[in-house]
């Protein structure tokens, strides 16, 4: 069973309107409503991949009943073998919501996210018992997202040193603090984007900055770099990784699939191109997905062997 | 009792965002939610005027369930003497949501509305049920809004023949073809804007659209003009209401707050000219609220008497 984290869990709304104009009345044309949070997107994908999976964070309120019910949905649904356990810890709090509202003639997104609910000092432990919990019975964890208010900044730290306490590899994706954090406890993998990157070490030249996120701590990066694909640098090596051809579409959802291919690859034991290769060609799958946290199985059936893994000049 | 119908209820929630810019992220920095839909907008202003209230219409889903948890909050907490009871019918599908995006830098609001859940046959046979028992302790009745898929368009005209069976008044306060089939079952009051007139009757000149109005069944108009007031054509007469000076707010909820107005007077057997001088202060006051849907007494105890009310030249 691979775990997937998501302390900030949220419900994903869409609403699709013909045209949005700022200080306007739109009616909606249509509402769609996922379960959301990094982690659960990791955690859906990779289940579409035959991955037996167990969701875990925080769910609470009318919208934390709603995203589990929506869980509980894609599980019975699922044609892909995985399975997705809940195993989301009650809150008092209510689970926050984003919107994205779709213009439809334009194709483009406008985004709203409130903040998550805020944890209890007795929930937060009640959370860090149920981790302990599940970690017995994982190959990986994936630790996933923002932090909601009220969790320790060095959570993501802590929760590493746990799984590596009792052999269990844990790939991280998060930002700013958290992340410069939970690098130092030592994780198996990073997973930042450009930004990300730059933001933990000052460097806009991802190998510069890859490369020092290594000496800060993580094992292996993998460094997500939007169309141009994924740099890894590791213990064994360092790679690029880039699609055939750049694919238009919605990149949320992206970074997400990357994670799940690179989890896949790491519980299949596979080396790092071909972990690297099921990231890229699940990335690029997500972006021609219609639907905002899927991915097209098809587009990365075709694109799992064309996409170009070379080993970087450079040794890591 | 006063009894209002919402056939389409809303769960109301308005987010701040420091400024809207379409196609961009945003943190919403404050999220409020409230029972929406224009009766309970107008349960809500006479409760807090002191009248006992009623509420029915639809409710379902998660969202009815925060609505109907909402109203009650609103009970316990209630100051003004009235009280609102819950007499919602349920149905299986999921109450809409409206969601007004408010720019904090610039205090203009974009709104996003959901539409209705479908109503079965089985929901309709249960709501004209609970309406003829309503019916028979209410001393006025309020049918408000639009109608939710599934609800035949001659719905208000079915609803104000019931009630004046029993010899309850009726107030309508819609649009379209089920006010211009309401307006023909020949209720007590109706309460168009100026935009809803002109739809009903082709005129877009006042009077002469509410004088037309009269002659296809209403039996008294009264047609709210924006900052302008309020003019009414009745069989006891026609006059004109306008605020002592012009208010600038938020003129969301301000038609809801006269029909309240017009209904606390009728219920209290005043005249006219009272009747209006409530509709429009509580107008004025509701355009001054800082949460749509609300009205600030303070403005309301100011104007009712500074509301200048004058007999029309032209008789009805």
């Amino acid at each position: 069973m691979i775990l997937t984290v998501t302390l900030n869990t949220a419900l994903d709304i869409t609403y699709r309107v013909p045209r949005l104009r700022p200080h306007a009345s739109h009616r909606v044309t249509e509402v769609t409503e996922r379960p959301g949070g990094k982690g659960i997107n990791v955690a859906r994908v990779l289940a579409a991949l035959g991955h037996h999976t167990t969701v875990t964070g925080f769910a609470g309120g009318v919208t934390g009943t709603v995203v589990r019910e929506l869980l509980a949905e894609d599980t019975d649904t699922d044609t892909g073998g995985g399975r997705i356990t809940d195993a989301l810890v009650p809150i008092a709090g209510t689970t926050r919501r984003t919107l994205g509202v779709v213009d439809t003639a334009s194709g483009d997104t406008t985004q709203l996210n409130e903040t998550g609910p805020a944890v209890t000092s007795t929930e937060w432990a009640a959370f860090m018992d149920a981790y302990a919990g599940l970690l017995r019975g994982a190959s990986a964890v994936a630790l996933c997202g923002s932090l909601p208010p009220g969790v320790p900044v060095g959570t993501y730290a802590q929760l590493i040193r746990e799984a590596r306490a009792v052999g269990v590899p844990t790939l991280l994706d998060t930002s700013g603090e958290p992340l410069r954090r939970g690098v130092a406890a030592r994780p198996d993998i990073v997973k930042p984007n450009a930004e990300e990157l730059a933001g933990l070490t000052g460097s806009t030249e991802p190998l510069r900055a890859a490369r020092d996120a290594r000496r800060r701590g993580a094992r292996a990066v993998a460094a997500s770099l939007g169309a141009d694909g994924l740099l890894a640098i590791t213990a064994q090596g360092a790679w690029r990784a880039a699609p055939p051809e750049r694919l238009a579409g919605n990149p949320t959802g992206a970074g997400d699939a990357a994670v799940a291919g690179l989890l896949s690859g790491l519980v299949d034991e596979a080396p790092w191109p071909e972990r690297m290769a099921r990231a890229v060609a699940l990335s690029a799958a997500a972006v021609r997905a219609p639907v905002a946290g899927e991915f097209d199985r098809a587009v990365y059936a075709e694109l799992l062997d064309r996409v170009e893994v070379t080993e970087h000049p450079s040794a890591a």
